[in-house]
């Protein structure tokens, strides 16, 4: 017995690659195709369309290759709505649920096809019909974590009616956002690579977008901090998602003048140095917390200092090698991940600096639309962040404690 | 003016590094020193003895210098008691407390030397006077990370009365331990190297200890999942530490015959494969955990199934970059430390497997006297844990993958 | 202005990407195109072809873009005879010589379409007519890297002329080579991946293929050497390609018992132990060569001794960072480049094992249709070497100190 | 039957460690020691002496623990002249010859003490009595690798009458060269490593010496080039050392404005960009070399147009991966390994930038007392080229394509 299902690709798709990875799919997972229909764009500004049959010898495989299929941006030629599902029970998905990409995705619902708000990979889809909750007018559909399933809520069974679309290649090499498109390279020239970083972040900020900086501790230990600080303060840098690490170190230095217990000036090791961490989170806690001692005066320099100062958001997410904590610090993983969540789904340009942790955890919640610039001197880092970031993504193997004040020093007006 | 303190030295100062090392500390600090006493042990088994007059010009270097020596075990020669403040509140720690190595450490109390329990590094010293409130007969000195202090404790601050005693070099290079001297190779033998942890751990159990194993997810994609299984169902390893995402894929290797959606035996990519590690959650959410799941049939094989049916305590932490999380994960990270911590001072030996987060937060519990085996194919990794770890850490750069069948090959009787 | 020139692709463009690479290069490099004509094969097993004109707004972007696409895969469609021009003098081509990809190219010479004879990239192409200086009967076409130059060879210049077809695509992931399409992964299943390259290695032999292995130090140093002896002397490895260093390494443990002074079965440090492999490479010179020293008894193990038992030819390669050398060792690079180009050609599945040095000098003179396997434990190492290597390579992160042991467990029959 | 002998050290041998090592050694080996007597330096400026009586069960043990002490600065102390014999046959060294260290050494000739010339390790001692062929006055003795070795040569063998000195901890961390005491670290302050970096640099250039940089090709590819052609014009670098592929991209960029094909400024991908580098070699050697090609005026800027112009001596060391070469390019490896070490030993201090190859070439004919800089991006390549390097080697892991241009900012005067 033979089944088939037809499904369409259109935009893009012959240098976008869309239509290749079709062919792929439907050959690796043991179907076969027919292409009924084919309109190639003639031009670059033309967009191509095809309908491919895709045949298999079992309803399963079928199944299989048109749900792989569409999470690349081959949609079912023939959609009907999406099948809802009432949740059983709090944090218990029904059977079968849609898991999510982090592409583009749109629901069908009532003969209408919905945007799907905060797209985020391995998520569910739950649609909530009018009037929703918001007081928004029509009927919405949005991404829910596992544990933030509710019993009742209408969650996306099946893969029915339900669109993907992946980012399409730019038309155009050029615009600012034009070098992400090259992947990670350890041989790219450093200081002009810099400087398109740079203009993306200048041009984000013109457009009144946010730029959101993952920060790791390497970046005090390098000492960048001091740069880091003035991209902060000048409003190059609009959130900060980083660990309490970062911020114990940070404040370290302001406190007692070292990092790790060396001073990043002289590189002498400061007497007692080693404890000065220890010292710093207990100066913390006394006060209170860090906006606390900022006010109080105790702490008079550095990142979380502007931060505070400026009014740039922070999110310290807790890890179990933590030190302390410092009051500022979320300990539980779940309330952490829903912070760095409403931060991911703010941002408009994500700057992944020397932590792989916090990094994956913000990646995790960012859709592929949203331009990521990942900086390590660990070359498995970065590629690890590349391939599973956005389609912006672009990836940068350097000394974070050098990129750092050549990026400051393209950005800051003297 | 000139101050100055009388330190001593006593043991295998010579070999072990420990006067060379006061040497290089009161040269590097700014200070001079006299040998007053020098008693050298003139063969192997004699221990030597060494007095040292510690000079430097103002009081606070001098106490600098004099703390710094004690950390490595050159102690003051005119001991009296340890001073004892108490906490000001919650958390909070007097100024000036005393912050822990992780070396055995003894707190001089009323002209008794108590060891320190449950030595760990970064931590405060308590002193609970008798009768204790555990029911010992006498008074008891124990370590406190920072947010576990309480208001009222005495806590140990300064330098005096504490005397610590950093693990010397074993006088024979025999011994089934002589091998952790070693430090990290990426180009030791590989399959001599793995014997000869076999016979550690044989040597662990037979004298009734316990081996500890902290587990990455990496364990499970490498296809080594089977082998660590055998390795836990025989009792080779005794408890077991991972995060969240360990567990999810081995019991996504479980349901669906993947880890991250590949088939592991067939390499093969499953359909649906992607979704497989969000769908395990979700069954196991759905049965209310892992040991449920086990004891409904619906978990029938893997590292967990193995912990559950044959005893094996295990602890799982989330961290932010988890998917779900199972219900058995520790979500918040001060309770997760608590487990981690727990379950570190009843481990007679350690085997670090492939994660860097879940080492480091174990690692940071230990005492430097128990021995650790780092394996990962990074040697950054390799190196990172070795250094902060224990005196007896020997580290293997090596494929998990390839490591854990030739373990289960040296260690599982036919 | 605007100039034009048509190119055609045939084959299976769209899922080898040969069609959305071509759309691409136009793009990038500031032309346009009109598909003039497309076909698309409607079915796997059928191939496409298209006819694209492709515009730019002076001849020399049309060259350029012409010349980017035909190495890959889209040529001309409008094929003349490629020109030919004599080299001037020894050593030096003519200008605008033809630059080779390695790819499998052809050559018009009178309006037929010449096989490029031993494709290697980065060379020039000579066309010898007829009849040829080696007795065959028509005209040849042939690489020669440039110091191989002759004054009066006819090399090819220019675009013209000139066919390149990159390897498509298999129509089938199945096949013992299928696993070859994955590039690298450090998170593959290492057993199975294993499995599949001794089946690689089985099918190459069985249908009477060579198996190269190009072999650095740290198999001898990792403790891979005996295994290694054992796939030499039972076939599985036909010819070997290292370096002044694997030789004098094997040939101390031979002598010595020791690897750079390690005992890799006890992993003691041998007594005088870093002086061994320069008494080693001492003892060679003294015998005249390592043939002699086998014939004479002196190496009487490991790996260089069975490739002398057995008649597996070997080629040492000489660099700067060597000792001794031995006098087996190449010294001169031309004339070592020229003795690895000649093995490269004969072999029809290569293994690349921890070198890097010497596995760029090999993968430079292979064709992107022999078949490649890449070990090394540095991912980096691996990336690199895939990325620039045969269509058909497959890189596997990990540590060859265990893999040679599982490799030799599946080849070799008890 | 126990055999003993009596050892010697002297100088600040428990700060630097050389008593414990020595300790050590003979418990590792299996002997047993006695202090026979021991004189400590009671202040840092005082020299302490030690003499041990070293015991083992039979000679060979003796031999190899004595062997082994005195490699590391533990001499007998009971010196007589060192045992000399013939070269049997050229290249060939007799049996049981002395292989040198990299540590300054003394050869007793006649009851005098010799200091060894050019000194680096692996090598023969050959010994010449007056009057000495190069017209000096007294007897000499100097090393010579074994290929060097020429029939009736008077070698030193065994271990009698050397002496080998270590370098010692210096008395005092501060001065320019102190900071090399560090070995490598990825979480060092980068920029203030930098200045110290250029304050070393511009000390050894103030005090008459000569610094030598060991080039590798990232430093084009990554953009480094201008900053490095600055250092060479204006005296900072006097000597350079590299691999064809360095001067090949350097060229490539001069001629075409590309790096492997990568405009370095603006990041294009030039058209016909992976020609370039074979069309700069050809160039080159249609011009008969580097030097011609700067006189003729077709290469006017870059690394080697300033070594030429300027009158920096270069080597460039020929390899199997490489293209071409160039005609400068020494293609023997044992004429190149003869020209690096000519270079290496008018060294006064070494930068080893982002090159493993040149890096260990040059190391090997380095002695122990040339302070070295190794800059890489790979933790790995830093690590072992500190290990194997010289006492005052630092390691700086960072990325090369933003440490020269931060190092020239420091070095070159507006």
């Amino acid at each position: 017995m033979t089944v088939s299902r037809e499904v369409e690709l259109a935009g893009h798709i012959i240098d976008s690659g869309t239509m290749g990875t079709a062919f792929s799919i439907v050959m690796d997972m043991g179907g076969s195709f027919t292409v009924e229909a084919f309109d190639i764009g003639r031009r670059k500004e033309e967009e191509s369309y095809a309908r491919l049959l895709v045949e298999a010898d079992d309803t399963e495989t079928l199944q299989s290759i048109v749900h792989e299929l569409h999470q690349h941006g081959a949609n079912p030629a023939d959609p009907t709505d999406a099948t809802l599902e009432r949740a059983p029970a709090d944090r218990v998905v029904p059977d079968g649920f849609y898991s999510t990409t982090n592409h583009p995705t749109f629901v069908r619902y009532e003969d209408e096809w919905l945007p799907v708000e905060n797209m985020e990979m391995d998520c569910a889809i739950v649609v909530e019909p009018e009037p929703s909750s918001d007081g928004s007018d029509g009927p919405r559909a949005y991404t829910k974590v596992l544990n933030a399933i509710e019993a009742g809520d209408r969650v996306v069974t099946g893969d029915t009616g339900i669109r993907v679309e992946p980012p399409e290649r730019p038309r155009d090499s050029g615009g600012t956002f034009g070098f992400m498109q090259g992947g990670v390279s350890a041989e790219r020239p450093s200081e002009s690579t810099i400087r398109q970083i740079a203009d993306a972040m200048r041009e984000t900020s013109e457009s009144g977008g946010d730029v959101l900086a993952v920060c790791g501790p390497a970046l005090i230990h390098s000492g960048a901090r001091e740069d880091l600080a003035r991209l902060v303060r000048e409003g190059h840098i609009d959130m900060l998602s980083a660990g309490n690490g970062f911020a114990v170190h940070d404040i370290e230095r302001d406190l007692y003048g070292t990092s790790l217990g060396v001073d990043t000036e002289t590189l002498d090791h400061a007497r007692h140095g080693h404890k000065h961490h220890i010292y710093a989170i207990s100066e913390v806690i006394r006060e209170g917390g860090i906006e606390a001692a900022v006010e109080s005066g105790t702490i008079e320099s550095g990142v979380m200092y502007e931060c505070v100062a400026n009014d740039r958001p922070f999110v310290l997410a807790g890890s179990i090698r933590d030190d302390g904590p410092l009051p500022d610090t979320i300990t539980d993983a779940v309330e952490a991940q829903n912070a760095i969540r409403a931060q991911a789904h703010e941002a408009d340009m994500v700057l992944m600096l020397s932590t792989l942790l916090h990094s994956v955890a913000v990646g995790n919640c960012l859709p592929s639309t949203t331009p990521v610039v990942c900086v390590d001197i660990s070359p498995a880092t970065v590629t690890q962040l590349v391939d599973r970031g956005s389609a912006q993504a672009v990836g940068m193997v350097t000394d974070i404690g050098t990129f750092v004040p050549l990026l400051a020093e393209e950005l800051v007006e003297e």
